[in-house]
């Protein structure tokens, strides 16, 4: 069989596109945009010179379809294999602002494939529409403050059925993406069974698609990261209180909520490790730079010490994780999304860690400029920092990688 | 010859008041002071309750005595040695606002150390006085945004002798709280030689004391860490434009800047090093802390995975680090800098890197909190961070110990 | 309260004269030692020249009063504390020949323990005073092959009470000295009540002192470390098949092996400790000199790439290593067995990882001639490696600490 | 371009055949074969049982057609390619004897390259049809004791023409093979020009394919890795006085031994480093079932502590290191071997890494039984150990790969 991790015939004048409008374009453009975040007084919505600049770069990546890549196995847009969009998904890692560019940004690409798995057709009409083309934007609702999110099955966030209508009470936090005034729609898991009753652990939650605005729903405040609270997008603290929505915001069935994020966080996971790629390589690039250019004890930085081994290092990282990303994508092509699953949980925890590891070395060959704004470097640690619990914490995937090595020798469960 | 280590029982009583002020006193404000900043609009000047807040907890310690503990092996003040000022700096290091709150914060302690062993009996008075008794604050301008400073013979910030007057010209960054409103003296570090003349590489540089103030002097813009401009304390980016000062701005002698400078970083090290530790050990109380009140898969979160490793680990390596410092501070006591200086380099690479990774596993316990406004965790990782390049990076004090090392075998030059 | 870690005025006298015998005389006649193994055909016995070699340098050492150094806090002896024992322990850790020479090599020093704290006087006259005197040697017998020793509590060797005897069955493993032909003694541990009894866990075990040569006792091999037997010291594998021993053969009391065993192996997980530091000065010393004398691209190895950086970590590691077992000695001396029994596990993880991380640099400095004969790097690796499991493998001591450190926040079991 | 990393159809049947007879006949069969070294009087022959063994299998190898698999791209035998070839080594890294009874061992198959590439017909006749038939073995003699061989052109080992003839004088050490009694030929590698001549630095050494039991010869002694002599196999320490030999024992042409040895170097490191994948495979294997065989504290090892993370990592870091080696093998199957030369680099630094670090933890979780004979651990923790600088060590190529990085941002060298 076959397994190729290669850049195939089709994808690869779209990742030549994509690198170059990045790296032209974006990129440029990129500093400005965040710059201005603010700058009329409301950290939470756009100044006229944002939305001019976001606009016009969709609407150039657009005209040229470079759009929708993230539509994996789809007949609309490419149709993509995983490994194909993990190509384009690296060089989108680049910089903050290009995957919203190119439509291909999270938490918006899962739910849209949830949206389109698991969605009415009114829903797909109301919502899925807007998103596919950029008009809107949307939020994915699960961790909650006061328990261990990474066991979803502590999530307490409560839905009872009231008659026809569904209502909801409870707190959610880092819901990237709420804050965002184009941001309309909610997908949101709740419990919608006791924790001790006949219900199994896994059956005790339900996942439900809302409009955004509803009157008892309330933005406490952002949450940061750092100190960054990535406005306008956000990672928003909500409180609902007693929220009603009709029935049929209920997606596929009342406690079938796991079955939906499982679904929905394999491929987000991937384009994640993908992007932190990106950024591994961009942030190679600024020390590499960096170590010829700047002169100490009268050699280029890059000769003192153990600049070399650190390069080498960082290379040799960078290459590895590439390679088990596009494996866990290949396997998802596969399409046995169990067998995939240790997969995704292996480069889950490989990824942001080495990525981690480049940009902290590459922080120290600038010294004190690393951790300032005159280079991106802080902004993607901090960004980057936040993956090694975003989408289960390392701890957690480890576990599962674990799980599987040691099923392959015993029959009892490990 | 005895190595006494321990906590004197001359300094545990004030060890003992110094964190019970801390613990009780100086974190429950630090949050509100914090907040604060900013909140009349211009961040780099203090509200009036921040000045409250602080200027009540000063006037506390200085009731109690508990002020100056730095003046080490003085006959001012309580004449502590470096290892007993260590202990307190362990203490004032679990919290950003309480080292100022005893009068022992940096950069003021190296500065007033050099103002008295290099100054005028009226640099004395006009700075000083004031500084000792908390009643302005200091900057030292030494870092450049164009050359790599960790090789200080790198410095090209120019003081010309022109008749009775020095005339300045360059930029300096990094400014240590250079930004704080109070701040009324620079300790300053300028190129009197030209690099390739006749001056050997060590002497091209003097060491200046001059009022924060003058004409020509332009504060551009405070540097950030991480996103955090430190305000209103600051590290500033300061441009000097034929800023003109008087001939006894010079200290000891024109060329004589090396020799200010070691002696000031010196102590300054072991100062920031013990603080290091002391944010460590808050660190993992709360990871400890965390663990224990936190259950994911029905346990705590202490018993699952790796978690009592990482807690044994970071113990291990906080006791390490300690007693590092302990010894470097000792050494210090023994009077010979020259034989101190490989400890402290020493100590300066072994507390902020021990002290990232503590931090760093106290994020991970916490998952998303972590990182938030809702710990106190990012901001420590954030500031000690900046250990790594402070006051020498990590490279260079290597360079330093493994050139010690390396003498001991060689009689040629490494 | 002072916790003076210096060399004190008693002992450093002593530390000079053990390491000039040991650089001066033991070292350079280890390697004859040492090859002279087997050269009579019996691996397990001694030619008569490793007989002269090992006893002339005993009698030299013994005739200078450089003798059972180990004897801390005892009237007989120098009564050192542990801390003045450490600083010897560090260069008796120079070379294996060393404690020998000195009389303080393991496991007699912990045997000698166990018999001077719970022998009755007929043990005394008959083992302690040859021990004591260097005449013979012991072994202690614990560690079992067919179940997780780790956890002592399963040990399954069984002694069962007859009339007036005891009769042992099972075998025991890694019992090192074993293999000396001048082994005549044995402590060791069995299990003296069923497991699923009503003895609780920490009871179920018995301690006995019994001589090497009885009836029934069957030495079945040597165990290898890295494919080196120790011979003729030895790490053998023991059957006992229905040994019978008299009733005064148990120490202190049934049941009360755990007592005796806690006892005995805090002083001696120091002492490997300290002789780890000595083997990690030993190898950075290596290290050195090979990085100045050998030459590659131009350039003397130190001056190559990451070596300056690998020898300055080394060197702090070293120190803080040392600081911590020294630290660990001192809590000893203050005479709480529980208090300082974390810092024995802080020590015990520390120590042997720190050293073999120098040894591997070391090794890799040298090339190829590091892993070989031509250096004692390899066999210095393969010993310290032991040490990660020797005395409660690196898990279980971290699990120690991780415990002590949880127990400052909760009232319930951790 | 494709990049298919997978297992071609081609070789899938070819590497279950090879791991089926490795796993159910080689590997039982490798513990007698080595336990019977030196059972005759000399380690350096082979009792008849050995040779029973070994030819055995390999005629049964022969007979099924598993045989010469690394004539990568030929036309003789299957023609693999070298990433179906990464394939098969790795299965035949499970065990030491498993190379040779697939005539695929080192260092035959890089000499045999060597000879085909650069041997005359007389040379193929002689030397090269009994190596591909398994008759003869055959050894590289290239590092030297007293010089770092890492940088070669240091070598010192002088050939000098003498009428018709060449002489040799000078010493080799850590010859592979040469120990082996059918051992009959060596490619050697000479000094041919003087060090401060007018010839380049990397002119001045030539490669050499001469007999094994020429006059003037002189097996020293065999190198050991951390006491292992590997006999028969050894790696030894050769002295040559005055050798001569004729002027048809040099390849290709003087001075252009660093052209013999590169291309022959590529291909041995990847199957190296596909070994070792093999290695860790195999270490993991014996790790998960310890972990679930035995119990301690009442629970099976795997659910103690840190070992869920400790054996995912060891998953995560051989899936990285396997794709990485595979590209390595692609890249050099795309037949630019300067470009697949920091691949080779990369690769070479990170497998064997990886494998110590899996080895090292299958140690641990086997306590002492982990070091001693009882497992393979130990053997493969040695032998793989010598690969990080066989063929180079990591220093070197972390500096290969380095270089690389930096020329991209650089016209100059670096």
């Amino acid at each position: 069989m076959t397994m190729d991790l290669g850049m195939s015939e089709r994808v690869r004048p779209l990742v030549e596109k994509v690198r170059k409008m990045v790296r032209e374009e974006i990129l440029p453009a990129d500093e400005e945009y965040h710059s201005l975040v603010g700058a009329d007084g409301d950290r939470f919505q756009f100044t006229a010179r944002q939305t001019e600049i976001r606009e016009s770069l969709k609407a150039k990546a657009k005209a040229q379809g470079l759009w929708n890549f993230w539509l994996t196995d789809s007949e609309r847009g490419f149709g993509l294999s995983t490994v194909e969009y993990a190509y384009l998904a690296e060089e989108m890692g680049w910089c903050m602002l290009a995957p919203e560019v190119f439509n291909c940004s999270a938490p918006d690409t899962g739910n849209m494939e949830v949206i389109e798995r698991y969605g009415t057709a009114e829903h797909k009409e109301k919502w899925l529409k807007p998103l596919l083309d950029g008009e809107i934007r949307s939020a994915f609702l699960m961790t909650e403050p006061d328990v261990a999110s990474s066991d979803a099955t502590n999530l307490e966030f409560s839905a009872v059925k009231d008659g026809d209508e569904w209502v909801f009470n409870g707190e959610k936090y880092w819901s990237s993406g709420a804050g965002d005034p184009r941001c309309e729609v909610y997908v949101l898991m709740a419990r919608t069974a006791p924790r001790d009753g006949d219900v199994p652990r896994h059956s005790q939650h339900s996942m439900f698609l809302i409009p955004a605005d509803l009157p008892g729903v309330e933005i406490l405040r952002p949450m940061t990261v750092f100190g960054h609270d990535d406005a306008p997008h956000g990672h928003m603290h909500i409180r609902f209180t007693n929220v009603r929505v009709p029935a049929d915001s209920l997606l596929i069935g009342e406690g079938r909520g796991f079955e939906v994020s499982q679904g929905r966080l394999g491929p987000g996971r991937i384009h994640h490790c993908m992007r932190s790629v990106g950024q591994a390589e961009r942030a190679l690039e600024l020390m590499c730079k960096r170590a010829l250019n700047r002169t100490a004890f009268g050699r280029p930085l890059a000769k003192l010490g153990a600049n070399y081994d650190i390069i080498a290092e960082c290379r040799i990282a960078i290459e590895q994780a590439r390679l088990l990303c596009l494996k866990a994508a290949w396997m998802m092509d596969q399409g046995d999304a169990r067998a995939a699953a240790p997969w995704i949980s292996q480069i889950k925890v490989a990824a942001p860690n080495m990525a981690l590891k480049v940009i902290d070395e590459a922080m120290q060959m600038h010294g004190g400029t690393g951790v300032s704004q005159d280079t991106p470097l802080a902004a993607m640690y901090a960004g980057m920092r936040t993956l090694r619990f975003a989408d289960g914490p390392d701890a957690v995937h480890r576990m599962q990688v674990a799980r599987k090595e040691l099923k392959a020798y015993t029959n009892t469960k490990v």
